[in-house]
């Protein structure tokens, strides 16, 4: 089993932690210290060694920081996490609505005579620290570049992870490494940069082909690389973990040990093209005048999908979409009130192993029943466990990380009898994730250009939600990757290739959630008769295949072409899916598609 | 008749005012000079004597300029002028399609060892000048400041404007000077600056309850203001102008001659507030380190309108609904091919001029019949008259500036039996101008987290438009006021009272041109039942009710929603505009506005 289902929020670890921290800051004259959820590769999941927040304050979520100054400690939190700190923390730390409250305003008030905070210089971007120095300008209030304060006080902080790495292939990375490397060199020679600088472990597993086992849920190795415009590259990462892929890397790849990063970046002669939003600050630092921030090389690249990433992808969702039916069969086989949102959890799980090429859940399973759905990324805990009682919905959001592709998916399942608000709040949500799958766009445009068709059908009815519409989706690879996003804060072109999830949603508090999710890999459209010639434009292909529940769809409130575009799709899911079930699941699905 | 059907542009006067241009340039030492269509106040239209770019290069288009260097001249216009410079200027003109070449591009093409580019202080604003700079950074080209050298050889140029300035009543305005001036002056103080200047003339007659005559179709007077922290305004404007005012103006606003600002400005101490991207370059200069560049403090409270202002607006709507109406009626009694552009323009001014109120006409209608209509910002002259044939689409926009507000109104109307493909695109214009309407948004968004709305219908058939979808109108001021917009380049938040127009369309080359264009603006929406408690949303009250030509509509593409709400508008439309009508006109109104 993957998921646990533990408690690991301690609370009452958090107040002798914070008083040991703050003897040290005190020690080294410093008024605070930040402690990130993050490591020095900024991703959504951190090795063990690097949850320091957690370790602190009990908060587990995946994004936030810690403020520690002398009296006071603010925790930093998110929308998503403002009902889960409090249960998770000691009274000792304050929870802060971040970003309402930014960290810049806050040390300001907490500190008005100004003072110094320090910070681990590998664990905060360049970007970040450039952003926080401009609003604490004039203060008075001092920004330290200090070692790391909670590393000296945790006796038993685990090792620095130390993950097998494979080679991903050919197969379904359809592009070698002598190639990708070869084309991002020739980008960088245009732009006149000597190198380019790659600290995100996704880019560098892409770049290179290769998979490893640093983390959970993502198959990415931790280390950093240079790429010289002359194509070849230097790989600092232990050699340990290197040693099934020494041939797959080839000549052109040299390996070096981690802590040769620092020597190989200062030998460095002309301008190095580094992600000014991700670096650590510590090596932009380094590079100095030499830094060209114009982003991570590999970002789009990665994200534009090959045709060997697109048919692995929409393959693995085949395989994927049939466990996932096979669960909504077997949970509609159970009475309301005899299973428990972990039974769920399990057993999808124990579906999805039945794939050989299933090598991890892509996150942790969301399963929330009744208020537990409202809760946007609920993860279930022996102590939140709840049953899924009648007249219940239970979101069901989940994914699989396998050799040819990364899947996400979402259902909201009825148990038993479900009250008619839902049923019509379901509905908008339903219209809004057919819109988006429907929509046809001129090609330039972003996410934030187009994501309020998925919002509209809600909106009309005086509601909303407060996430994405949907984010980028690698190829065994992050679940969540950019740049792409289906979000209003999204300004990069969509571009065909690109693999987003469309998940509109709807969270009644302390009653319900909602939410339909989607993957959706985006392409040139075919031409329409008395379509503009000269007008190029894409349009969506549709990857997850899972019937949507039928019994909280309001059919009086769609309109033809979404209810013809529903049984089109319900149609396309039974032709799909129906082949690869178990004789109960293919009945089931055979109900669960017929035409509405 | 406030429009005239002159042809202005004459070609064969371009290139021996080229060539004495060139003449003066050489003998200041300047390898190129520019030639902005602007004045000092930025804005859409100009006063004669600032008509420079249409003096030297015949080119009468609303935005454009000219670099005129040593062998080349570029005329750089946007996509809605392409077609209509070629008909303009004469050979010794080079079209250069902007904004995809821009200024700082083709200079460093055209001089590639550098060289010496001088323009006229007054008629760029700082932030052009600035991102000017900062491309041809390195390229050896200078920018220079100069007196203007279209001025030197112009010999019978015009003299500057002097229209009368009249008091804009507090019925139509709503709030007094003092008030407003009041309100800003507090927002300068709580932003420690000590003043602001405002260079845009709508700003200042908004700001002053005044209304000027120095151009046409805006009701604007031409002068500078500065705004003290303590609510006085030194006002520079020529004293002939402001005799009817002087007493509405009062004590706490001092008149100034024109030529005194510059003293003025260099008197003032601490921060003074101004827009970077309207001030002229010579201004803020002048203002060096002291500028504030927060924006024209008088954009935002002009832009949403207070009730006195709506209601101003909604009653124009009403006596100018009646004389499109009229007009509508008059155009279907004539039998098709008996009429051209120019007498449905001159009828139309003939029909508003009925009203007492009317002041102008807020922009040169548009009549664009069969492929001119395909042409956006097309204007009839003698030249390109064209009669109105059976089967064409004629597409009429227009709109007066009347004492209580400014209305700009399209409808596309059929002559005889319009083309099957013509209907369908009409529909899907019509779908989107009603997905617009019936919108109701989370407060905070902007035009561009919207405007897909208003496009979809037409995106889903692979068709589209290349202008916004709609720009802000101002209440007896300009009738493209900023800074709210509804289109893909829109940050601006939309609120309450701002006014908007909602315009899509359809563009066929040299085949036919739609759009249908309402007024809308914007109020807090009234709670639904269901809707979320926490959430406050915004909608549109429709201000625009003539009726949509029911001949182009294809039914049968229409949902039950959009068939419910054209059947809604138009009872409401026969219901406003039927009792102000001729009787002929109410018959053709009740035949035009019955259910669908």
């Amino acid at each position: 089993m993957f998921q646990s289902f533990e408690v690991t929020a301690r609370p009452e670890q958090g107040p002798p932690r914070l008083k040991a921290l703050r003897g040290v800051m005190q020690a080294e004259g410093l008024d605070g210290f930040l402690v990130p959820r993050a490591d020095a590769h900024q991703g959504e999941y951190v090795a063990p060694r690097d949850e320091r927040l957690a370790w602190l304050t009990g908060f587990t979520g995946s994004a936030g920081f810690c403020a520690v100054l002398t009296e006071v400690a603010g925790v930093f939190i998110d929308g998503r996490y403002r009902t889960q700190v409090k249960a998770q923390v000691a009274d000792v730390y304050t929870p802060v609505p971040w970003p309402d409250v930014t960290l810049g305003a806050w040390l300001q008030e907490q500190l008005p005579d100004g003072g110094v905070v320090g910070f681990d210089p590998w664990l905060h971007s360049a970007g970040q620290i450039a952003a926080l120095r401009d609003t604490l300008e004039g203060s008075g209030i001092e920004m330290r570049v200090h070692d790391n304060l909670v590393d000296r006080i945790w006796e038993d902080q685990p090792q620095p992870p130390l993950g097998m790495v494979k080679e991903h292939a050919l197969e379904f990375a359809g592009e070698t490494h002598d190639d990708k490397r070869a084309r991002l060199a020739e980008a960088l020679r245009e732009d006149g940069h000597a190198a380019a600088l790659i600290t995100l472990p996704d880019s560098l597993c892409w770049l290179l082909n290769i998979r490893g086992s640093d983390i959970p849920r993502n198959p990415v190795a931790h280390g950093f690389c240079i790429l010289h415009d002359s194509g070849t590259v230097d790989l600092f990462m232990t050699e340990d973990k290197l040693i099934e892929v020494r041939d797959h890397l080839g000549e052109a790849v040299t390996v070096h040990p981690p802590d040769a990063l620092i020597a190989a970046l200062g030998a460095l002669r002309g301008k190095v093209r580094v992600d000014r939003a991700t670096v650590p600050y510590v090596l932009a630092e380094l590079l100095g005048e030499q830094a060209a921030f114009d982003g991570d090389p590999c970002a789009l690249p990665k994200a534009r999908k090959n045709a060997a990433e697109i048919d692995g992808t929409a393959a693995v969702h085949l395989r994927d979409g049939a466990a996932v039916v096979e669960l909504l069969a077997w949970l509609d086989a159970q009475p309301p009130g005899s299973l428990c949102e972990t039974d769920v959890v399990t057993k999808l799980e124990g579906l999805r192993r039945n794939d050989n090429a299933l090598q991890d859940i892509s996150f942790e399973t969301i399963a929330g029943t009744g208020p537990n759905g409202a809760i946007m990324h609920y993860r279930v805990t022996e102590e939140t466990d709840s049953p899924l009682e009648d007249g219940q919905l239970i979101v069901l959001d989940s994914g699989g990380q396998y050799l040819d592709g990364t899947t996400d998916i979402t259902r909201t399942i009825a148990i038993g009898a479900p009250p008619a608000e839902a049923c019509a709040a379901f509905t908008r949500v339903l219209q809004g994730m057919i819109a988006m799958s429907r929509l046809r766009w001129p090609v330039g445009l972003a996410g934030r250009d187009i994501e309020a068709v998925g919002r509209v059908p809600l909106w009309l009815a005086g509601q909303d939600f407060d996430h994405g519409l949907g984010h980028g989706v690698g190829a065994y690879l992050s679940v969540h990757e950019g740049p792409q996003r289906l979000a209003r804060t999204s300004h990069v072109p969509i571009e065909p290739g690109m693999i987003l999830s469309n998940e509109p949603g709807y969270y009644r508090e302390g009653a319900f959630g909602i939410r339909i999710e989607n993957l959706i890999v985006a392409q040139e459209a075919a031409h329409k008769p008395g379509a503009d010639a000269h007008r190029k434009m894409l349009d969506w292909r549709t990857l997850t295949f899972v019937p949507i529940d039928r019994r909280l769809i309001v059919a009086d409130m769609l309109t033809k072409v979404e209810r013809d575009w529903l049984n089109s799709y319900h149609a396309e899911v039974a032709e799909k899916i129906g082949p690869r079930l178990s004789s109960g699941a293919k009945t089931w699905l055979d109900a669960a598609t017929a035409p509405l």
